[in-house]
């Protein structure tokens, strides 16, 4: 193959790299990808064993209108406010081929999910990566200064799990003339959110994600609630048919069994809790989170060190050897059990390092 | 909202405009939206039904590796010549993305799939469509001189169910410095194919869909073969999680009962041949297919008005209101009885005709 074939901005950009997936059957403790420890709902389940022959051989309904109206009920919107993706990842990149034109900007504070940085290179667009302000509050002037078509908010925030209040974005959204997305795929496990700007400013954009909140990361389903202008663009860059047939019918059964969903939310809350509590005891300096996760400093900044003894024990967290974030682990809050492992580990690793 | 938030290019576009979908249990004769008209094969349903939730909740293989397996051995390539994608729409968005830059151009064999017009726009380049030649031959100088990036050639053609000997081909991709796509949504039902082209010259890439051929239509899931340079070009392109588990089960469980999938291309391929004779004997004139469906010029050109007639007796077929087609249908080849409604309903059609 001639390298030509391939588009400069492609060939020189670096694939995503997913976090480690054991497989199925191995004795690991994973808190690493951030998934829910808990099962799905059992309507879920019961949804895809009833899945007929017909509607696999038959192409779905293109808009996944049966989730939109699901959804809609749920928030108390229309059928119109909603957009239906394969994951929260397909929602992002059809939001940035809708909202970004080539040589456009995206703006965002710095760190977040870099997948942003990524669709922002595919698009042949510009990014402004604004720092923080401390305590990990909103940079709201240097997001304006960015001079941006679009501006996109991980909220809680990955991979520091921080939280923006909605009042905060609102002020952002009222000063902005172009696109503000506010990514909520941790939304569920916070205190607050920001789907109420959603009725109140024409440019925000809010999306959703069920793989965290509904024990569904396998599944590959989220969906974005906005103005019915915003969606209605957005209907015509999303492939045709980009949600299957099998995951329109069991992503509207989880979201109609809030009970259940509810439920896990509440005991990770109480387990990041506990979790946050005892690490602090540790001496490790935890980020306040209102995610399904903590990011904290290892003592002594030794944080890859930690990682790797924890992984030769069986349990896997998340590194990243990125800047300001080295001497940190972003660990996904497990079932008691899990977490219960997790700490004896850290406790054993610490023990072994003073002993040394 | 502000219209300058939505890309120009966006706001200017028209959306696809998908078959008409009739609800399940309605009695209907659906031929207008080219499904196979089996069920898919037994394993697929007990792949489905045997889904355990930890596979739901848990982020499925990001690069599909046990589906790339399975094609990788049916073709007689390694897994590194395969990409996986949610629906062949899918595959033709990260290819468009991976080869196109803005600006570029994209060349096609015209009247074709609609969607490379879409992809085309969406990426900011241009289009070339060169009209066929006579008798639906490759127009192979046309394309050549259009100084296109890529070559994207539906193979059978789509709408007419045309073909081009791989020979063809061939002699296209020697001549041509860009990427060769060859959409291969339905060679299932074809003669012969250009697999072999992808050993033989680095810029052919060939897709395949699931969802005629493997009667999964509502599965969403199509794949790429081609050089493993090109291949690993396109996995950073795509969603980091572009399939999901069940599909990826369901997917391979698809691929690996050969055995009843050419069951169903063989009947298809029987049916088609009786249909066309049939059509010919009645006064339309029938495209030689290598497709499940056949494009058929409608006695007087009067396609609309057959259309009509034949939904008010509750048989669908795909009428297209564009230059070159509007005095054609396309028709999808049912199973038998579905067919003898068809002949029967056009025969009732033009008796009456004849009456008034």
């Amino acid at each position: 193959m001639s390298s030509h074939i391939v588009r400069p901005v492609v060939r020189e950009m670096q694939g995503y790299l997913p976090g480690e997936q054991p497989a199925e059957g191995e004795r690991i403790v994973k808190l690493n990808t951030n998934e829910n420890p808990y099962s799905p709902s059992e309507r879920v389940t019961a949804a895809i064993a009833g899945i007929s022959a017909e509607t696999l051989r038959r192409y779905p309904n293109p808009t996944a209108d049966g989730f939109r109206d699901a959804a809609a009920k749920l928030h108390g919107v229309s059928r119109q406010h909603i957009i239906a993706g394969n994951g929260s990842d397909d929602i992002l990149t059809i939001a940035t081929r809708c909202f970004v034109s080539p040589g456009g900007r995206i703006a965002f504070p710095e760190p977040t999910y870099t997948l942003y940085t990524v669709l922002a290179k595919l698009e042949e667009a510009k990014t402004a990566a604004v720092a923080w302000e401390a305590d990990w509050a909103l940079p709201i002037e240097g997001l304006l200064a960015a001079g941006a078509d679009a501006i996109y908010l991980a909220n809680p925030n990955a991979p520091s799990g921080t939280f923006v209040p909605p009042l905060k974005v609102a002020e952002l959204a009222r000063k902005f003339d172009g696109l503000l997305l506010v990514d909520e795929a941790y939304v569920d496990f916070a205190d607050d959110n920001c789907l109420p700007l959603v009725q109140q400013f024409g440019n925000v954009l809010v999306t959703r994600s069920l793989s965290k909140a509904y024990s569904l990361a396998g599944l590959r389903f989220g969906y974005a609630i906005g103005n019915p202008a915003l969606i209605a663009q957005m209907m015509k860059v999303k492939d045709s048919y980009n949600c299957d047939a099998v995951s329109i019918l069991a992503a509207t059964a989880a979201l109609e069994d809030q009970t259940y969903a509810r439920w896990t939310w509440e005991n990770v809350k109480q387990e990041r809790a506990r979790v946050s509590v005892e690490l602090t005891q540790m001496g490790w300096a935890v980020l306040p989170s209102q995610a399904n996760f903590v990011l904290a400093a290892v003592p002594g900044g030794r944080a890859k060190e930690m990682y790797q003894g924890l992984k030769s024990q069986g349990i896997l967290v998340r590194y990243f050897d990125l800047p300001g974030l080295a001497d940190k682990l972003r660990i996904t809050i497990g079932q008691s059990n899990e977490n219960n492992a997790l700490l004896a580990g850290i406790k054993m690793l610490a023990a072994a390092g003073k002993a040394a």
